[in-house]
């Protein structure tokens, strides 16, 4: 038994990847804030501690609504630990103690990377799947938001 | 800079380990029972899907407690994926299309064993720090009350 | 007394006929699944009744949506009875008990009849008026996220 | 496989027609309110518009408990596009724009006829179903409700 | 001291009668539901497991109500433990793990017996107190209602 | 200008006294309540005191209905002090300082004239407006719920 | 038993009749109101019916306040209706169907009667107590925020 | 079918037999709390009548708890009318109006009672299942609470 | 670093003298309610009990506000338990079990200390400080609404 | 320290033009709207009054999102009065009591104006800024629905 | 057509001044809110950023208030952009990026402003209208609170 | 009149003891955080000021659970400001403004002390009382997780 897709076998291929690769970023950005909430210290430990849970929420909703759009299309989405840990591009932060400007400038470096590749799958969505595309605009635009929040914190 | 610890030196060592794999076992969960939400088909396809988000949200909602405890007894969480991919002891499942009865065994087994490893941290933490007792006692029923419900899906 | 058009005419046409057949296909849906949610039965009554009821009250919303914007362009809206009868496209469900079974292939035949049809109105509206649009494709999104669960449970 | 009836046979369709009946109407009374919601026009817009949408709640919500009170006493309710089309007796109104007061004489003269037809089937089920009949007019009240605040309106 | 009666003391007798074992048949359907709900297993676990939640709720609801309306009609409501078990006129379910499809036969049974028994009580009230009737159409209409929602899953 | 009734001329009289009848009764044991709200002492001031504004709440929801009833019918409700003062039959407070017994004793003796007067209305209207029987029902069962609880402190 | 003040007995004196007389005020505004949202038709009906039940609700919870203002002074507020309808300055209506302008009119009318004379119990009460005072201060603007509204209207 | 126990035969045994008694005395606490609620007269009816209700409500919440973690280890909670009425030991209440004083007085000897029972369970699941140990102890708690503050009204 | 003034020196002493007197005495009326609220014993536990909480509510409140004028106008609010110890004026009940009515009349004693006390610093702050004055008015009025409640309990 | 920009040089400028401007627009009509919301006068004052402040929740809601994006896109939002005075097109009302059908026209005139507007800058962000561009078609979205809905009372 | 006075010309000359002045200052006050609010960075950034939109807020509300206020007195508000721009006495910001702690002195030295003006204002409408007084006197409440909270950050 | 205990004498000793000085901890702390709360000043101003507040809440809380859990227990709570001011540990802030690293570091000592002081008594009531152990674990848990907080700050 399989899911059938809506769209044409080359555009669920192009809009399936771009979907799964999301997955991961945003499975990723979810571990990683959520590593940084618990670990922070230092005079800013509170807001950046309850920011980085806004981060959180936002990733783990956008990582549903990426992977139920890929099954939509009849793609399977793949959340398991190994592969989010095997494909992720995100620089990883230490077990330890950090403080709030380390913090903050991981988690911009983070949302950097994560923008720039948003963007790509953008362009690369638009003719296979204005549906898709519309998902990841959406994301694309969280995303750049708190990239400007935490920025403007350093 | 580092947390200081409310607990003597051995009992805090004991009750970090507890803590720390706790997270582990909690955090899989949560992402194998995503996997299976977006996977499963089958007649049962909608109770199936909307049960496994339950049972995300009770991981999410203790991996949250167990990781912030730790942090109170002056031990770093590390709830990394690479972190989660090779510490954790749960039966994976494919990425692929899933029968819902499959699914619900591939949950009691993952729940059947978690019921294990918190019964046997239960017993480990009673003397180190009653506090996290209470807390992994309460963990324990949930996992438990959950494996009821999926066992009687059988 | 009638209502201006901040659209060009032949953009007003092309528009207004994409909205003014969703509203059709909109409006039948909905009751088609009320038809569907009062006659089903069988083992999975409950979720398949209580589901058809999410389906009755997206197609709902949207149709409104629909409806509202061809009027915000000018256009009257056809939401009468004896219009969508004469002019829907989906199969009709007999006025008799139905097995669960039977409901479910039914509403996935309806879905991907209406996410073909909507697929077509997103790429005829790109030029014509793309605020249009934007609604289409989140309507199209909302259709094939229930064809998809609709089609798990096969 | 049929639901049974806890109504003997002769009581069972008296209230079985009275309901289906009922359904026609009050259906196609929500698809005229709606369809005056969007084409209203003139200087009381804003509270006609509004109006319209609370006289579209009662007849869906009341369309629905009819109908399941028709399949709680074994009889299938028929909501399709076409029967409402072939069986109503509202006067249409035109898909054009229309002017407010026309609006409401139309509303009241749909309520009026309604009201008529909803006492008669007040009476019918008396005998054969008190627990219909008790339904039948609470509808009857709602729809003699609006039907007064219309008028004064006029 | 005694609350007195607004009825004649036929007419209470006749009603107090009514009120006194549809509050047996109320609270006995509250137990019966309960029992169900913790010992179902099999496939539909979930769905029934719930849905008999929402048997239990009115059913309290319901036996609240007609006890107060005794009181209010100065009639003593007896509702403990050992009048329940020996006027209760329910087939009762083991003390066992039950199969979901013998779940929903037995909730069906009961549900037919008690709307028969209802039935009878709303003819015997009619003269002696129309208030009485009222409350006792209103419990008749929520019992058919969850009799043709258990028979539908057979 | 008018409302025109949708009763006989026969039955829209006999109703229409049953509810201007009863918007005085409502109103009138509003004012009292509230008067008895305010002056009332001694040990047991705040259960009383809390307790009637519930009856307050009540005779203003079902004057409201009554009142509501009576434009639909096409009979105009009158509400105003002067008629309510020189049609009540209710025993009245004085302005002073009243023991909480006596308020007590007071407040079962409205009820219960009011419980009598209201029973009477349910059968005139019986055959002239079942509509308006059905809401004179519920009020009869409201009133005689409170004066039992009234009693029930005596 | 009475209850003391805490206020001068001249103080008392004064402050004392101001608060009945603004029960007096408040009460029959409550009562104006209604007897107008009852009795209104015209075009306008909609907006003003609702309209009404806003002044009602701030007439009934002012009433309340300035009662239970005047009990906290040792006063008895004295509410019932021969007292309101003997006391009362304010220009009744008719018990007739009334045309919206007139009720707008009317209300106006009662509105600026009722400014008038808090304005006057502003400045007495402001050496005899400026918490009661401060009571009517409060009342005063929401009244003359009604009286623009309405004069708004005509 | 049969639910399989986290817990060791004897553990289970022991644990299984706390909890079915557990179930029993709740139930009871439940229906005697109700029986009262009902048939309580005297001046302080109104505080006591809703002080029962919620220890009705808390009886109701922890025998659901206390079944559903029965079931969790393997054992058949059984929580029918015949068993509850042949099992439980609180003394019951009259059929009859009962005078307020003599209600606390009863209130207060059945939770004395059920106090002292579930403080040997708690020590009897000390070793068996420290899970149901600290439900155990939350129900215990709650009893003592209510315990208290009737003891306070006597 | 010191919060500057936006009163002259002399209105800012008077000013935070008054406000300072009001911290001490709305922190210990919560303290005595508290100490009430947990010993009082007697048929009239219920309504002591939670009417007292009212009192703690409303006293930690207005003890807020009133410290945080005092930061606003440049003073630094003492709210330690040394001083509320030392400054207080109530008179204080004892650590044993205190029957209702002697905890209603130590209630009412303490509010008639309070509303004369209160009533002093609202004329004392007219001058100094209407925006001070306007927050002592409504303090000094939620103490004498409580004030007559309890009284007429006596 | 500035805010660094996800879009490149060019796009950025464009992009920040088309947002800059759509803020001048949103602003002012949030002003004008309010204007209009306390000035307006004349039979339809109460739905024209409540529909503008629904004008200057949405204007206000999307000029906080249009600023937002600016400073996401590293650009400056400039928000300031003498900004929105001297860049606004819209023409003003005056500081003068306006008649509704008045205030009606000139609301549809600047609505057309910024609908105009928007559209020209959806075309102009389609290639430098998807992101941004979704965004406007929101805005022109909603301000086409307010388009309609004011001229339809004209 | 105007809206008439309920008080004498020179008090409706005093006190609408007051009104349009107090109109301006709030309304930049919530235009340099929203620039700040944008503009700002810094390490205080998320902290800063919140909570100038709590004084947006406050800023709109009692500018709606006092507009409103100035309407019930008929008195014209002017709240234009041009009237604001020229009239308004605040200190501007600058459209860039602009540090946290400057934003902070920025907004103090604006408070303190305000707090100034509006205490004159309190003094100028005590004679003319103690309705208006009551209302300046809240906003200064308020504006004072805002002061002490950004003072005490600097 | 007294409450008698659940507990034999010894173990109400041992478990009074440990809940009274428990009281005057809690009510200490909550004391000792308003006062901080009140004087802190600094660019953290904002987070430790709405910080000390979530630290009240739970201090009043707990004070309330652990004074209830006494009287339960047959011991009178004692939380008098005498008491408490007398019996205290902390170390008092002075009556100024204060810096608000300085502020975190008294925080941080304060709970330090009563994590120590909370721990022994987990120890000290686990023989003689489950139940208060269990309400003793828990506040424990809520001190050391603010201690966490608090901690991370320096």
């Amino acid at each position: 038994m399989t899911i059938t897709s809506p769209l044409p076998s080359d555009a669920q291929k192009t809009t399936g990847e771009a979907l799964q690769a999301s997955l991961v970023d945003l499975f990723d950005l979810s571990l990683l804030a959520k590593q940084a909430h618990w670990n922070v210290v230092g005079p800013l430990f509170t807001s950046v501690h309850e920011h980085l849970d806004t981060v959180v929420d936002l990733a783990r909703r956008y990582s549903d609504e990426v992977a139920e759009r890929a099954a939509a299309i009849g793609v399977n989405p793949d959340g398991r630990a190994a592969t989010v840990s095997s494909e992720t591009v995100l620089q990883q932060l230490p077990p330890a103690w950090t403080a709030d400007a380390d913090v903050v400038r991981a988690v911009v470096a983070a949302l950097d990377t994560l923008a720039a590749r948003f963007r790509e799958r953008v362009l690369a969505t638009e003719e296979a799947d204005p549906v898709t595309q519309d998902l990841l605009i959406e994301v694309t635009d969280a995303i750049e938001h708190q990239r400007w929040m935490f920025q403007a914190q350093t």
